[in-house]
């Protein structure tokens, strides 16, 4: 893999990055986004050049794409794409951060980016030196997918003897969410596209059930999966499942919005979207359904690192990363991930760490 | 009023009930139920003779005749329509029921109701004796609608600075809700049907603005009405005006369910229903939805009672009933509400108290 990276030993005069060229029509495709080399300003003060290890590809990067309304504005166009990652300080005028420092954050989807103490919307966090896990995890098992599943478990709070479903089972979140929820206890059934990674969710993630959504019979498959009806819902899709699972909600039930991927390419007029008719059902059942953004909810960071890094290391809870080599597959990796193509976290790997050599890039490479 | 109610001083001999003939095909006709008289059985011990006085005419009726999954189960065919009301106790063989009693609850739409005291669901409440309020009263301002809003309300949890959308504005539930707000220092923002509701929901109930949901340009109304968002929801209507708002909503906003109104006229397959599409506003505003029914929260009853009292008593709170006379008028009086023709808390007056006579029926005859 190492070949396809950066040279991270060379002198910084160029960037390369992906820059918005136009909002995708419908879904995504790789000539929405252009790479563009262009060169790198000298620092000022209070200014850090950050090299960018690995670049965390989501579902959210195509709603940045487009103009719906969401918890973050559209990137604008022309503007480098936006997307967390890991990177690694490599010059500073900064004083709160050295080189060699580890950060997380919005680096963009970019090889070099500017981390400016100014900037106070989303700013880059240090990461703990010596890094205790390979850089990758801070995207993943250590990082925001893994904390959204254990806030969101936390607030379906599953018991023994309930049902939690979990949607888009084999993905970052979900595949964390599902094992948290049966780590409590509940009997946790995935949604997950094609027989592959159904098998995967049930026999590697140890969900207890799993249903293809792509079968043409998944409303029967997933009744049949659901005997007891649904104490929480763990929604990473939305859409026509999420409309079903309604009408399959138990007393006091929860749904948890994490995610609507099934309605994320869309041109923006949400004209082809299929509505929810089913939203009486939170009513009758006196449910609860609230969204969740991980971000909003820094203070228990800590809590959930120390509580996954736990799980992770003693092998109560098993991650799987995909990884794709080399900033310039940033595009068609999005592109895989939005079509269901990819399993676990997908990783776009940048660049070896220069200042921590030798120090593993992916949990893979661990 | 008095000569078309039935005489409360004849022996009691015959019942007259509404019986569900067949569920409707979309709105509810008169024709669905039929008024039929039978005879009254004899009472055995654990059983009282309860007349009805007041019948509460309600929107959830709709539901109960339709066979739809909802709070309670559908209204079997050929059952006396279940329906709120208010009794006095006129006969007993209970040991915590005696003659004069007034009691609220489950009468169903019918002059006389046999309270078994190993009916477990659905029990009849003994209101307080001396009654304190008209007996209306005790399904309205004092009783299961007003109570709704205020749960509604607290939950809404509305502050100085912020804006509360009550739909179904002019109604039982609506017009507390919105009162309770404003009680509370939130901008609140009607929706109802037509210009005279309007008027009223502003005029009378001191609401800030209301819309007219029948107005060809009520989205562009309602913007212009909530120039900061919408803070909190209080819905009784679901539909295309709930979807509009998921899209005005502000962050951390909340949506209480308490009807959805727009859907009730349903022949049972949803297919007509125009589901929601903005439904991932919920997530991308960190907000919550919850639904609620009263019932499931009798521990609150006394509290909201007294709230309610003390506000009423005062003159803080303004309270609507429209009274319509004899049981004989209950199923064109649904009619009406579902329709969106009446104001306020709309009420069948069924009989006289004979055990407390000169007690006043309604809050308008007192």
């Amino acid at each position: 893999m190492t070949n396809s990276l950066a040279d991270s030993s060379a002198e910084v005069t160029a960037n390369r990055a992906w820059r918005l060229r136009r909002r995708p029509a419908g879904a995504a495709v790789p000539g929405d986004l252009e790479l563009v080399s262009e060169p790198v300003a000298p620092l000022e003060d209070g200014q850090a050049l950050v090299r960018t290890l690995v670049l965390s590809v989501e579902a959210a990067s195509r709603i940045w794409m487009g103009h719906q309304r969401a918890f973050m504005p559209p990137v604008d166009l022309g503007a480098v794409m936006r997307g967390v990652g890991i990177g690694e300080v490599v010059q500073s005028r900064r004083e709160d951060m050295k080189v060699g420092d580890i950060v997380a954050g919005f680096v963009g989807w970019q090889e070099f980016c500017c981390a400016d103490d100014r900037r106070l919307e989303a700013p880059l966090s240090v990461l703990p030196s010596p890094l205790p896990a390979p850089v990758s995890a801070f995207v993943g098992i250590l990082g925001h997918p893994a904390i959204t599943a254990y806030l969101g478990v936390d607030f379906l709070d599953p018991r023994p003897g309930q049902t939690v479903v979990v949607s888009a089972a084999a993905g970052s979140v979900g595949s964390i969410a599902g094992q948290l929820a049966k780590l409590r206890g509940a009997r946790v059934v995935g949604i997950a596209g094609g027989p592959a990674k159904c098998r995967h969710v049930v026999e590697d993630l140890g969900f207890d059930a799993c249903v293809d959504r792509k079968d043409p019979d998944w409303a029967a498959l997933l009744d049949a999966a659901l005997p007891d009806g649904v104490d929480g819902d763990f929604e990473n899709a939305g859409g026509p499942i999420l409309d079903h699972l309604l009408m399959r909600l138990n007393l006091n039930a929860r749904v948890l919005l994490c995610g609507e991927v099934a309605q994320y390419d869309d041109s923006g007029d949400r004209s082809g979207w299929q509505g929810l008719v089913n939203i009486d059902q939170i009513h009758m059942q006196r449910a609860t359904m609230r969204g969740l953004i991980v971000t909003d909810h820094l203070d228990r960071w800590p809590e959930a690192i120390g509580a996954l890094a736990e799980l992770w290391g003693s092998g109560q809870l098993r991650y799987d990363e995909t990884v794709v080599s080399g900033l310039d597959e940033a595009p068609s990796a999005l592109t895989d991930l939005l079509a269901g193509d990819t399993t676990g976290k997908l990783i776009v790997a940048v660049a070896e760490p220069s200042t921590i050599p030798g120090h593993p890039l992916t949990t893979s490479a661990a």
